[in-house]
């Protein structure tokens, strides 16, 4: 008999994406016949309309943005440079292929059975699945059913929109369509000053345009510690991004125009302007795809949205599990993989810590980037925590002088009664890669005075996060 | 009495670069009564002619480099651009004066005297010191005898040439005079395949320099696990630096001409060639500043260059410490300043672990980066562990591919007996920052099993840490 022609499986996993994929790989290694169904492209929303293409583009506009200071760094440029959004755009896209591509050849290294179509629960430990044909024709393919011990699943998130604003991938777009793009607006106007709206502001700003950022809240990325929050409105209002907070408006009375959109827009209790760019981008968050996948078949809970599991995963329905987008929280890729490998083990009778979400690392590649893990300072106050801070301005730190990008810090709140590490928040160079350190951190419980005593590299960014932890005693040496 | 008027201290630190004031700093943060004698500038070799102002190039460099790619990241350049290195030595001076200020001023925050002149220890709690006049010139402010009740000796090092081989600070140089030159050579051989060497070596040909590269053992980075070497040697190369290994010449028949050096060189067993550029960079070490500070006078006991101490840095005359390159080991300025913390701590009395040097990160700034933390794989072996590796490419990693830099891998060495993590080695992009997480997991003794369940953010460089952990044990994901 052929690989793939048996439909009995330890593991089905219905999703490709990154929590999907990993929880397929992993379940293989660890012995178990694995199939995963996926009804687009393995990699999911980050690697085909999420972080990748992001930051492909953000990575483009940071090399233009740069060039500013060629002159400070001794570079002398003849000529003008100019954007070549384009260029951007393909560029963008070949780094996905080449990812997606990779991708491919792990599913068979990792012996897991790929099935293309659409999956849908019958009941606990069947999937039906609606195949693709040979052109990946949705449907073309017949259907077949899958019988699997355990299933996970992982079937992500979709853009979200106000009500009364719908995206009509011109005037009014989501990041789905800035990611299949390959022109620019040359004004825009931000809805959501969450990750995907800071990260479009920052690149959209560095690459010429003009940018508003609406935010509904009273901080912009508000889930943040709020002095980062303020550190970042600073910087970006400094970089002449125009940014409102508390900003009200009326979603359904956006006009589209000839030659973009308009809208009425005030700050709450203040008065309001009309606002006109050329484009108007939400970004004001995701709904799981918790719709069409058959969970009412199944004792599976879904609340407010988004399934219902334990520290393990596990929903209210034996044997299935859900992970990533679909059980809402953070709804990161990196942390949909952990709670993929976390269910995989759990199904494989591998025993392995539950997920803790305090010990996930948060990213944002906006500029200057953001990256935390742990409490923000208003959340140890709501828990009446008392706690001690040691913060490190990164115009401390001699390799951000060096590197001529100095604005942001490291913040370290440790917990006064404790001396346990509460949280750890950055913002400024390369903090998406610092933040690993105190990841590490939180999942082996590093006191502030552990993060201290760790020699840090000098020069090095990552001195930032040494000193912010001697802070927390008053000892620090370069501030 | 106006303060500094007394001449009695708990603590007397000889030396002002990165360890001596670390420890002067700490000390009065521990309540000690602080002078620290310094008699060139505080910040010493790393500041004013070390890490510092190398990096600040090194910077430079790789912003013009970097421009190469501007075509693919979407950015058109109408003109030429030409390194205007004038500027860069200019910039590279700013740096170092801009921190320069920053650290004088955290003397006085600090409450530690700072005593402007040359120290000379007489017994072993008292330190004479001639000091600096008014304008700063040595000798012309008389002497002033200072009493101790603990002293730390950091007088650091000076580079160190072959034998024979004389630096003329024009055709013939060292690091010293690369970091004062306002231009750069278009040839050069470099001497010495350390740190130090390999910087220069990549450096001057991202400038657009004709480079060779000297190294008298089998291998570039010789302290480095031999794969990185390896992958560092073959990055070189491929660039167009020449690299000769096991290289043999007589440093005494160096010959300086009109335009330039000339010498003969041949590796080791192999035909000699004559080798001719505009200078030859001495990159073989340094020494350390043993002399004329009155060991002589103490029970210090020096073996092959450097003071013999214990683990938290106690020489053997009770009550004298000594830190940093004088006592040897990785001559690292942010060892020199952890070395300086455990002496601080152990003076004042406050209990604090010894230093334990296989948790010490090493950084080298060359392109592709290297940095590392543990034991390499060929000196797991001379010890006779039984080890388990795991290797992560960055070519596997998305954001490595988005950064468009992706030569290196990380490698993670675990021991197949007990499980522990032995050693971390990185080459490749960001590496001197993402290696502080090794570091702090060296300090914590986490396993390749533990660093692997910390969630690295996505996408992000640090990933490749955690993917080569799991790979120790057959586990990873992306690979």
């Amino acid at each position: 008999m052929a690989v793939g022609s048996s439909n009995s499986f330890d593991l089905v996993v219905l999703g490709g994406g990154m929590g999907g994929y990993a929880a397929a790989f992993r379940g293989s290694q660890l012995g178990l016949k694995v199939a995963l169904v996926e009804a687009d492209k393995i990699g999911g929303t980050c690697l085909h309309r999420g972080c990748i293409p992001t930051k492909a583009l953000i990575e483009s506009a940071e090399f233009y943005a740069r060039l500013k200071k060629a002159r400070e760094f001794g570079v002398t440029l003849s000529g003008e440079a100019t954007v070549d959004y384009a260029q951007m755009a393909r560029r963008r896209d070949q780094v996905v292929r080449r990812m997606w591509s990779g991708l491919k050849s792990l599913v068979a290294k990792n012996h897991v059975e790929y099935v293309a179509g659409r999956g849908r629960l019958e009941g606990p430990g069947r999937v039906r699945v609606v195949l693709d044909g040979d052109d990946a024709q949705p449907g073309a393919g017949g259907e077949r059913l899958l019988e699997a011990t355990d299933v996970i699943l992982a079937t992500g998130s979709r853009v979200k929109s106000l009500p009364g604003l719908v995206s009509d991938g011109q005037r009014i777009v989501t990041s789905d369509d800035v990611l299949k793009a390959d022109r620019m607006p040359a004004s825009i106007i931000v809805v959501g000053a969450g990750a995907v709206g800071v990260e479009f502001a920052s690149m959209y700003h560095d690459l010429g345009a003009t940018v508003t950022l609406l935010e509904y809240l009273p901080a912009i990325v508000p889930l943040e510690d709020r002095d980062v929050s303020r550190e970042l409105e600073r910087s970006f209002t400094r970089r002449g991004i125009r940014v409102v907070t508390r900003a009200r408006f009326d979603p359904a009375a956006v006009a589209v125009e000839d030659d973009g959109v308009c809208l009425v827009v005030g700050p709450e209790g203040g008065e309001a302007g009309e606002l006109r760019a050329e484009q108007l981008l939400v970004a004001t968050g995701r709904a799981a795809n918790v719709e069409e996948i058959g969970l009412e078949t199944t004792r599976v809970e879904v609340e407010r949205g988004f399934v219902k599991v334990d520290d393990h995963l596990r929903t209210k329905e034996a044997h299935v599990y859900a992970i990533g987008d679909l059980v809402g929280g953070l709804m990161l890729a990196h942390t949909a993989a952990h709670e993929g490998i976390v269910a995989a083990h759990t199904i494989a009778g591998e025993p392995i810590e539950g997920i803790d979400y305090d010990a996930q690392p948060r990213a944002t590649f906006c500029h200057p980037q953001v990256a935390s893990v742990g409490l923000t300072e208003q959340e140890c106050e709501a828990r009446g925590l008392r706690t001690k801070i040691g913060v490190m301005p990164f115009q401390a730190v001699g390799k951000a002088i060096i590197g001529g990008d100095y604005e942001g810090f490291a913040k370290v709140i440790g917990d006064a009664e404790s001396g346990d590490t509460l949280g750890v928040h950055l913002v400024g160079p390369h903090v998406t890669d610092l933040i690993a350190e105190a990841s590490l951190g939180a999942l082996l419980g590093a006191t502030p005075w552990e993060i201290a005593m760790a020699t840090h590299p000098h020069p090095s960014l990552a001195e930032a996060i040494g000193e912010a932890a001697m802070a927390v005693d008053g000892r620090s040496i370069h501030i």
